[in-house]
């Protein structure tokens, strides 16, 4: 029996980065549905509970992705309210790689050391990535903080997360050096998730600084997010603390995505979010 | 040479049902087209016609879909004049799965005995899968009632039916359970074609009929259309008669469904719709 | 790994001829996408050019297709400058089977005998099809005269062409039996390349015609546009002359079509437009 994933996108044409990687993940045929609205749900989902029954229920499963974060969820919240108790198929929510981008980059800082009791702070981290990934570390006992341009945002993303995740993250303003400075003032670890193009962290606070040991950048595009660091590094050590490029840690996503999409189809009752995504990646 | 099945949907997304049986009925690729209107028929049809020649042409099918069957019925019209005298291929409508769900009720009505000369009534029978039940039935030789809640209702669909399929349905309006009485009188089948969740025949007036013999009910959502019953009895003998749910009726839609696919791609100049599909199911 | 082909159409539904034929070529996968505006390619691109590394990428390839040749030519514009260096993927334009067609009715006239020198006429040529035809005789060595009903659109149809091919196409007027006789004169052959179903050549004039040697139409539909002849007659002489219909002239089409998309898939820097798909015709 063919292994079918049913994509769907919030966007009008639905990802072609995410088809790829389910054909890539071992999936045989791939139902594309984009411009995806929660009230749409229902029908597409029906379509792939009733049609195998039982044991072969598990060769069904649905993707949920496109640009917009909070519409992704809330698709996956109309699909898991349509399933009929054990009638049901697994599925995973990766609205733009936002949760395998946060599971990678995390994965990455965690390679170097615990941070349990350690301060880690998401530089911009109001953002899907920067969001999951404080609460995946606070998860693992870091006291972490999360930075915005204005204070209100850090709070509200900070709240937002403490809720989501049952933990406790500090907001801060980072708008100047002076205050970047301060963020990371007695910080183990830090992770730029901020938008592409846009600089953090200048090298003559980092390169001196007396107790980061791991940076982590999920910017791509010059200018990164860790000046004078390049995207392909992945954990080389320079002036003694580990850095992690934007491509190192996209290279991880990718086997992340890999094994999650196919990890779908090994049972009907998955449902794989940020902390699921984690459990999984901790075996690659 | 792969099996490719075009998939024409009203709907604006094409329905996943349709799209996990079609790759279950052993098609390679699916090519799925939503919010299909008749006007854009024709082209969508000669790039089918014109891309395989010869033999090879009976590789490549049409299914038309979606949850409104006249938006269907007319679809399914455009598909057949667009064709060049045998440059053809083949085609099969289950709109709503109107077809395949009718076939598999007068399917399972007449796995019980014949019908010939005998009065079966389709309560509730104004709807895609009550209308082609009525017109198969007439066909087997049985004196068809077709009742709604409204006469006016009840004639017009027993004209269609009656003129579609070469027949004479008797309508008969049931709003009250006086009426049902009245229209069960001396019937010795009926079908419950109604939506979803309303009960038309109460146990107290099945139990003790005095000539029924089956029973057959389309609505898998309690409370069920023959009260005190289960969707997956399936020829369950109970006070004498013998009793199909929904759930019994849709695993043998099924069945239905997929052998009709599949034999879309024996032959180039198959059209499906509801005769075609009852003289299929009979090899089941 | 799979070869996926991402098919970007310009029209509401992507042609089902173009995805047909994908995979008569050996492609896996096919993801279609239609109604594709410029603004949408790059994200789209991004997908297929960032899913898999290295040597893999030649696995991921992208059809440009749909009726509108315009929109199909910006699309590609948008496709190619979405590549980052050698992180790219192979692309092709075949909007309306512009390409194919054009290079499978040179390549008749070709297989008579050299053009060089020699007086070549594209009647009704300011479509896509005779254009492209144009300039690749052109690139032969050929004196193309290229001809319209009104002189305007002759002159700038045979401008586009010079421009586009780095040759020299004269425009003529062609609204008479007198013009189309002074058009032809002299010359070796012909390919009308006008609409469907409108007679060009009366059989009076090429019956006896002193110099041509080889006619060539590209419309199907009767009347044909060379009076007389047959859609099939692949390379039959009358007369003198050997004639070429618009079926022998589409088989060899659907040929250079496949022999195409399957190369896509051989290396990940290809972009084939008219020059490219007409040396990959050569082969055949």
């Amino acid at each position: 029996m063919k292994k079918i994933l049913v994509q769907l996108d919030s966007d009008k044409s639905p990802s072609v980065f995410d088809a790829v990687t389910a054909y890539d993940s071992g999936v045989d045929n791939l139902l594309q549905y984009g411009d995806i609205a929660p009230c749409q749900v229902r029908d597409l989902v029906h379509g792939a509970m009733f049609t195998r029954g039982e044991d072969a229920l598990k060769n069904s499963a649905i993707f949920v992705g496109g640009s917009d974060v909070t519409s992704g969820e809330e698709i996956l919240k109309e699909v898991v309210n349509s399933f009929f108790g054990t009638v049901r198929v697994s599925a995973m929510l990766d609205s733009n790689g936002c949760n395998t981008t946060a599971v990678a980059a995390v994965r990455k800082i965690l390679s170097v050391g615990e941070v349990k009791g350690k301060k880690v702070v998401i530089l911009a981290g109001t953002g899907p990535v920067g969001m999951r990934a404080a609460g995946l570390l606070a998860l693992e006992g870091a006291d972490v903080l999360l930075t915005s341009r204005g204070f209100a945002k850090s709070e509200k993303a900070a709240a937002t997360v403490s809720k989501r995740f049952s933990c406790n993250i500090t907001p801060a303003q980072v708008s100047s050096p002076e205050e970047t400075e301060e963020a990371l003032k007695d910080a183990s670890a830090v992770l730029c998730a901020g938008a592409a193009g846009i600089m953090l962290i200048p090298e003559s606070l980092w390169a001196k600084h007396p107790t980061l040991q791991v940076l982590a950048d999920a910017n791509a595009v010059p200018p990164l997010g860790v000046e004078n660091t390049k995207p392909h590094w992945s954990g080389k050590e320079v002036e003694g603390k580990i850095i992690f490029g934007a491509l190192a840690i996209g290279g991880l996503k990718m086997k992340i995505h890999r094994k999650c999409v196919a990890q779908l189809f090994t049972k009907n009752d998955l449902i794989l979010d940020a902390e699921e995504i984690y459990e999984i990646a901790k075996s690659i």
